[in-house]
């Protein structure tokens, strides 16, 4: 029941897209990860991602659009739908998904982490 | 699916203790508030209720501690668990907590809202 606070749990970990666990409420999992670069083409089918971006920008590609995203920003990415997020610089957000969502849905690429891996910090 | 900016949506309202609902995802409703001076004590019988302080202090006083929060802090108040939330200044928080959660639990006072009345901004 501590006060969790996000810039100091940014501050223990380096690596990108590899998502950190602070978390559980309601079957939800709160997770941040730091992003560069580009990750891959991949749908959750069940589940919904919210977004919040504490630092930098995001872009959200999707099949017929591109959002952009920046410090401040909430996004949420509805279940099904195919998304590829871009970082050109560092980008830190907080992701927000059910417990079991898989990484990159039904794709299996070397980017891809299984939940049980993900380490609480 | 446009992006949704805190700040932003923190100017386009001045009441205390008047969540307002930015979105849904996965059956849970994203809110914020801004709080000033004490709540009310209540619970909520089956729902966690996540909080993340956007600007300001709140104490959340629980019937054997309090739990000092500040800005950038997370903070889950597990179900049926007795909360009461005290802003000594202006406190903006986010809230993220299941649809149909009600906003004092099993209490009734003066501060008490239905969900259905809620503002969407």
């Amino acid at each position: 029941m501590l006060p969790i606070n996000l810039k100091e749990k940014f501050s223990l970990f380096d690596e990108y897209w590899t998502p950190k666990i602070l978390g559980e409420f309601n079957g939800q999992l709160i997770k941040i990860a730091k992003l560069k670069g580009e990750f891959v083409w991949h749908a959750h089918e069940n589940e919904d991602e919210l977004f919040y971006i504490v630092k930098g920008n995001l872009e959200m590609r999707y099949r017929d659009k591109t959002i952009h995203l920046t410090s401040g920003d909430l996004h949420i990415v509805p279940k099904s739908t195919d998304h590829f997020p871009v970082a050109e610089e560092e980008c830190w957000v907080m992701l927000i998904e059910p417990k079991g969502t898989a990484h990159t849905g039904k794709v299996n690429t070397e980017k891809t982490l299984n939940e049980s891996d993900l380490e609480w910090i």
